[in-house]
């Protein structure tokens, strides 16, 4: 659908709310679903959303993406870091795709500073928690504008 | 006052718009100017808008910050990469900065993938051209709400 | 239930006691499945004995303890060097996770040096065979009695 | 059965021919899969053709070829470069197998450069588009012969 | 004699209880002792338990070990990242050589991470503090009744 | 001519057949000179093959080939590791080159798993003794067919 | 003047007192300025006392202590680790120059360890708050006694 | 104008002259702006020479040379080795630079190695003292020649 | 006693005055130890002054130094760079210890410029000679009486 | 010959011209030749010009310059990132050497950044294709005219 | 006196003859030390030989030597990797002082090809077992002999 | 033949006596030529003594001796740091190589301190000058003597 929007979540964001709050912040994940709903419904966006702890799943939701949606918005978790598979997908599908962080990574452990996704992501937001899920259906719908011109 | 944004810009930013417009977007730094204040304006906020070749007068803005705003809002060009001199500015003021960039850093020379900011800016906006300032606003107000609940 | 432990053994687990067996002895997953029941025995612990090829599956394990068990006996294999994911996943079940290894990791190839698990485990026991499940289920009886002190 | 081989496929290989044809070419997995079966009947060989995004499915069919095969040709897609638990369970299973890449990526970026896979791999063959596939087959077949000798 | 073990005990060691509590425990060195002797009276064995905060002696006990006892149970202390004397002096004695470290070295500074004893070393048992020992010992026995048959 | 191809091969490759049978195989360089030319023959294909411990010559023959053959095939022994002039070379030529290794050398020392050759190549098949280079005349011979189309 | 000693401050220090006074203590940077009086007026000596956030004036003022002072005190703050123009610089004037930080650089991360100010000066005063300005002030005059003689 | 060409001179150039000669000769920065003149007006260029110890004042002046020169003469000195601002103010102003140094960069330390300023420039002159400046004059005439045909 | 000060120096010291006195100056340790006295009494402290080429001995020091003394002044020679053992001494004991070297260190051979002291140390004092022996006194007092406040 | 001057080309040079034109320019090597002939003719200098492809016959030449030449124009070509021997060559003969690159390698791969000839050289002038030469005779006629006095 | 040479055996060496024969020879360190007799007899040398496992007293042997001896042979096991302290007791003493290895150091770990002793000793002999010290004594008559001169 | 050595010299060896004596001494090749023929005479040995600047020729050379000669005294001169070609050739022949170098390498630039030889040398002799031949003369008499046995 021209106006359909995939956000994909990775390991662990399942446990939000419950898990280390100092760091990932207190909503949960369908807090965060609501969010982007309301979010998108501001730009004429649906939502598809959904959580994986798996790589290998997380890979054929993106292969399903290019054939359903328009953009993705993208929070890999610890896949981040590791992943050449998924950054492979990334390229391949030729959508464009939001990273998106709840924590700043950059002000944590060293091997959280690499990023297999963003030199294939459109654009990266990282550090505003549960609002940057909403900051980043923004970007996407901007981007989707753009482009269209 | 409780309303001001100092949104400041590195070197080289004064020439936006007719400098590498494929990496760096067909607007001006006047553009973005008004962008901001768009933003700003959206939230009840005034815009403080400068841009410095020089490091040290960037740290001085910074200082000047502390004293007259509630928030930063910083793109800090190739200093970024280099300067421990802003990253402990940003740590002495103590108020929430937001990082900013037009390009995707990690889609371009390693040089580019390390920032000296980011672990002390609240969180990091990156490859969305002119659009990211809005963002960046947004993601200020955000976080000055939740500040003061 | 307060007395039950997760044994979690990670990819190619499966295969032991015919795969390379002057590396990983030559007892089979289901020799150390009762040597593990009977320690556990002696604790007044109950086992849940697991083995998954897969991280995602590992992950949701982990998710899973975290609800129904007191602590966790994790074997993690290859996936020992590679995963952030699992990391995190221990770090957000906040159950205390013994780490261990068959072979004397230090003394095979520099990328078995490196454990991703080992940062949040509570401790780890390496190179003692199948004996180590033995003594990493007597070390979490230990971690477990002080807690309840 | 004495003469099966198994042609196993990582990650985002499934897009095969419609994603980024200049550094993979335009054949699609399925005519790879008859090249391979083409190649194989001139040995003699049959083939057992499989796709997976997921890591934990491809360590299970090494084991599963361990039972049924003589061999294996596998392109591990972005897990060549960051699966120690394909590394191991290559090692497990015993049987020779043919490393193939379509892309030669030594001539791409330097995370590509490095394989888990290629020091247990009997060999490797790579740059060559879907006829790499074919190289492999006669390979294997010439390691198969020597072998019986 | 036949059934003696070496508790070898490196720099620093012998300020156990009164020194950095929150990472070694509250365990003295003489507490550590009794657990020992305890332990190892379970498996018919007796302790020569000694500490030294010198390189040398260290190595001197070693040798000395290699003639009087069957089995070697160390903490380096500090040493552990330093010592390539402490490394050649267990390959010239051929005794089986536990490693035990109170703490997690693992979730501590990158310095402590590498250990020159480990690839030395039969297995490593490390986090479990004051209770390690007992393990280790247990392990011990483990190794010496299994090289027995 | 253009159905000459130009099978080079660098240093200490004179000794095949005496040398460190166990890692290069039992065939003589005269041999593998036989090998070639019989897979070539099945393509049409006319060889000149040539042996030189010269960093220097090999650079000068595949100059020489630049104006006599339609691709090259290379084992640049020792000097796949060092020849900064030979990748100089490949590319200065524009020829499609087939590189080719007799052993495995990702299982061998790290000092061989760089090679310049590589990245300059057309494709790199390593690890099969003396059959490697019928594959690679096999390989050479559709990488020409393809470019005719 | 043969008795004028320059103390140069560089960015942030204009902060002293009000920022991160656990790190850096509660002395503001007019208190350092009558630690120096005092303790330079116990050696005959005057000082002119400066502070800049700009890494091009701090160049400027060293050339200036060049034709006017007899040493230099100088705290280089975030310069310390990125100027290679500030080495140069005190190589350039020739005079003695003792640095100073206030806090212990070694014991905070890892980019602070390095200073490309140390090989160049005199000495290094490190870790004693305000007090390390008096203690380079008394080294600086035993410094310059030791060179009249 | 069609003929002016920028000479800029980084940090402690003015000290030329009096300043460690062994390194850097003995020749003041006003003779080494006769220098230029002298060369320039043998290929009817007019010369525009200024050094400053900022940084930002270098980028101010290649900005300006945007506007009005044809092309630049730059010695960055210690900025050299660490400034990405230069490197992206000369990417921005799309002009020819010429990169100079006196002294021979690769004979002294590590850290004068590596420039970020030489991957943007037209070419490097380096280690022929004032003489350098000459050469340049005549390498930047020879550019804008050959870039007028 | 409540002014005991333990004056720790490492390995070689003892050869003072008469080795490389170019590096070390030509004071013998004797004499260092008069200007310790002599500073220590104008601060009413009282100096035990050791030598030991030992690190053992020298953590033995450390450790009667807790019992005996308020502070101690470290100069632990060539151990500085490779002793894990003696960092852990210090964090042991709880002492404030000032670091000393005679030299510059950071002007000297690379594997000089880091220390395992420096991290636990209190402050250091580096490159001015004997002289920084008395440097330290004063520096250990100020932080003895700023502590007692 | 007080007045011969050697000019030496390194492996590949001589297809320059039909060689990667955009590179390293559309002039042959004959071209480059004549370019230096005219320019030596300027300063009284006459011109020994070749190519070789092999190490060791360059190092020959330059111990053949030794005797008959008073300076060396030298192009080492892909020898600059690999050969010590032509380093300590340059060191044994004790001329003037200056090294010229007709591209820009600092703005081309990682391994050309690195030049062994460098450090010995007396000067480098790099990127300014053939009219690099004329400015390296310009230049080496300036170094020995300043000899000369 | 005169004639003495003092021969200093580091950690572990006391076990020579029964330690790791296939790595160090069969002779016991009685054997060598005849050896060193037989072959200083030859040059009118005697020969002080000493064994510890102590840095420290090996330190002190060196510290005796510069009194003593007219120069050393010095084997010193596993400090050779780690010693800062012994090579600033070289340094120290100004004897000449042979480094000794039984073992081919590069053929073995990688820990072992970096000498803290080498940069400092007057040569190195390796690889020879015994015999090596029977050319060390060789080779110290001739340094002897050469300063004569 | 049974007696025949061959010694072998690599590059710029050709020059000694006259280049860098400071460095490599005052003895002329011929002059270590007769060192060596003297002392093989009485080892009843033979001498085939030879220089090359050309690592080809070297490997030829090492080839050769394969066929004609009992052991290799190797000094390869700036091909020690740079050729795996030679380490091959070394391991291909199977006769035991002695490498000598003149000065102390370890003393020297860090580039020096690896060497590609000596993982495949029997021993390693450097630092002695020209004596160093004939101590490896007379360590290579003993290793050829003790392989008789």
């Amino acid at each position: 659908m021209a106006n359909l929007v995939y956000v994909l979540n990775g390991p662990n964001l399942n446990l939000l709310g419950s898990r280390e709050t100092a760091v990932y912040g207190d909503k949960s994940l369908a807090d965060i679903e609501k969010i982007c709903r309301t979010a998108a419904g501001k730009h004429g966006l649906t939502i598809e959303f959904r959580q994986s702890n798996r790589e290998g799943e997380l890979i054929d939701w993106l292969h399903e993406a290019k054939a359903k949606a328009v953009g993705v918005l993208f929070n890999p978790g610890g896949y981040t870091h590791t992943s050449v598979a998924l950054h492979d997908a990334i390229r391949a599908i030729g959508l464009p795709v939001i990273e998106v962080h709840l924590s700043n990574l950059f002000a944590r452990e060293p091997f959280r500073h690499h990023s297999y996704i963003s030199p294939v992501a459109r654009g990266i937001i990282c550090g505003f928690g549960a609002e940057g899920y909403r900051l980043a259906i923004d970007a996407l719908a901007g981007v989707l504008k753009s482009e269209k011109k």
